[in-house]
């Protein structure tokens, strides 16, 4: 039985008690404490938690069986790093973007006293993920790997958002920066290492099968389905019924290099471009429906089914050609796939 | 001999160099490698480079011979992570302060096309770290202690911000929010352990020299030594000729939680502490002239002519009691009290 949302946040209220004690050990005046708590719940709690989740359920998955008390609280720690690994990047993505809600409330750094403090929230966020890992996994045999696949996950990431931030400023509209070899990298860089690699590599890490053959099948699969899921993402932003999606999309508005501008500067007329670099990017919602009705004469939405369709074989054939030899399982890949096929939010 | 700024510097292009290789093999973009390069350099060198160069200092104090090129080069190369650590925080803390200039050129944040982007940048600088420590320190025995002194140096930095962005807000002045105690939290947490503790711990554990015992003799002599460091530091910033600082001070316009201020509210009757809550942390010269005037009442430069002899003294003694018997070398304390005894910039 997959873990459920609530079960999983039961466990984030210890973690923030672990790193409180560290600071404390430390002497941090009052105030500082009270601030740092309120930065973790507000920035880490509230989402989703697929990422954080989905370490639990491959770890369960892994080991062949349901978890001990034991298990499922060293396997959720795990998952709740990856979950303060992306808050520290959400709240200084939100400041660079200069966006204004997340998650249905104020940007945290447009939260009243924060401001730029949410710079060094943000570093918080990120060092926790060093003291909680330091505190559980110290005499864990893959302490190192579990050390070192945070940084280069980090700094992974962190090189997706430069090449984000320089082909897309805010505010400077050039669709010749564009092309799908940057957005590729950007969606593999910027989302799929940490939000489908990490989690399966750290359950993989914590049920001893992280063998170097074991982390290149999973690596494999995983990048091409963050892949897929940002492509999918990008698809429902202008597609999707904004009730169901729980958002209005904004990508054609914020000039973001989407896969949906991408296809459509591969497929448009010379007439079609124009009208493209005249009003993608601007933020005003006459300028945006132009933009829409040019992804409707391309017919985006078939071109996107079509891509889902094949996208999902290939998947579906990468997963069923894995050797579970070393104790890799098919269900971990199976089980993602799973929740993100045809997702409609 | 001690190394020089000239030599120092000439490790860091290869440093930068392995760490665009790193991306290369990723396939980052040649825009976005440019940018690192360009982000590595700016904010990286051109400035004095001590902490950096005491890792040098302190390594060949420890082995107690001249270096040989291997040796130079991963001194230097650890000593340059603390400049890079250095570097992640200044851009930051110069968002987070809203600060204009940094070694006599515009902020990062400020440079054409920055902007906030720079928040980014300053995640790359800390990335740096990792991936230089493994391409070059992976073998080396005392691995993961290099890495958790990393983390924890970096979170105690963190803490002292978070202390030190909470008791002295840029735009809202109240004294009553000072106090000896936070003013000690903040500069021994966010500034004694990364600019004094860490390049001698850096270069104990590479000289294999780091036992329990050492890490905390040094520990208790480098905290008091950087505490007396940042107390200098304050007082040139009112005290020294601008013209031999190399700069103007500004702590008092500033609203800075500086030694002299906590000085002064310690030792100020009503009227002066009227004066100085009336006057202090305001953009104004006047204002800033009127509390000069209080601080010079209370003769504040012999208070910290006083505490100076006193804590030299205090310090003298520490080093004159260390036990060389498991490697470490009075020396190493010796050389950093001669760098900054009586400073005059």
């Amino acid at each position: 039985m997959p873990t459920t949302l609530k079960e999983f946040e039961t466990v984030f209220p210890n973690l923030v008690n672990d790193v409180l004690d560290h600071c404390r050990q430390y002497g941090l005046p009052t105030n500082a404490l009270e601030w740092f708590e309120k930065n973790a719940k507000h920035n880490t709690v509230g989402g989703k938690c697929n990422r954080g989740m989905s370490v639990v359920d491959t770890t369960s998955i892994l080991l062949g069986h349901s978890l001990s008390q034991d298990e499922y609280f060293h396997a959720a720690s795990l998952g709740w790093m990856v979950e303060l690994l992306q808050a520290f990047f959400l709240v200084s993505d939100d400041i660079m973007d200069a966006s204004k809600t997340r998650r249905g409330n104020p940007c945290w750094y447009l939260m009243p006293d924060v401001g730029m403090i949410a710079i060094n929230d943000a570093f918080m966020l990120e060092g926790s993920i060093y003291v909680l890992l330091k505190k559980y996994f110290r005499s864990h045999k893959s302490y190192v790997d579990l050390l070192e696949l945070f940084h280069e996950t980090t700094f992974q990431t962190e090189l997706g958002q430069t090449c984000d931030l320089l082909t897309a400023p805010e505010d400077h509209v050039d669709l010749d920066n564009f092309s799908m070899e940057k957005y590729t990298f950007i969606v593999i860089f910027k989302t799929a290492f940490y939000s489908f690699y990490l989690p399966v590599a750290l359950a993989m890490h914590y049920c001893n099968v992280a063998t170097e053959k074991n982390l290149k099948q999973a690596k494999d699969i995983l990048i091409p389905m963050g892949e897929y899921f940002q492509i999918q993402d990008d698809y429902l932003d202008n597609f999707a019924d904004p009730e169901t999606l729980g958002k209005i999309g904004t990508d054609i508005q914020d000039n973001k290099c989407s896969w949906l501008i991408n296809q459509a500067l591969q497929r448009a007329s010379l007439e079609q471009r124009k009208v493209l670099e005249e009003n993608y990017g601007r933020k005003d919602s006459e300028c945006e429906k132009k933009v829409k009705v040019v992804f409707d004469e391309l017919d985006l939405k078939a071109v996107y089914q079509k891509y889902e369709e094949e996208r999902v074989a290939e998947l579906r054939k990468l997963i069923d050609q894995v050797d579970e030899s070393e104790g890799l399982k098919k269900q971990v890949f199976e089980e993602f796939l799973r929740k993100i096929y045809k997702r409609s939010k």
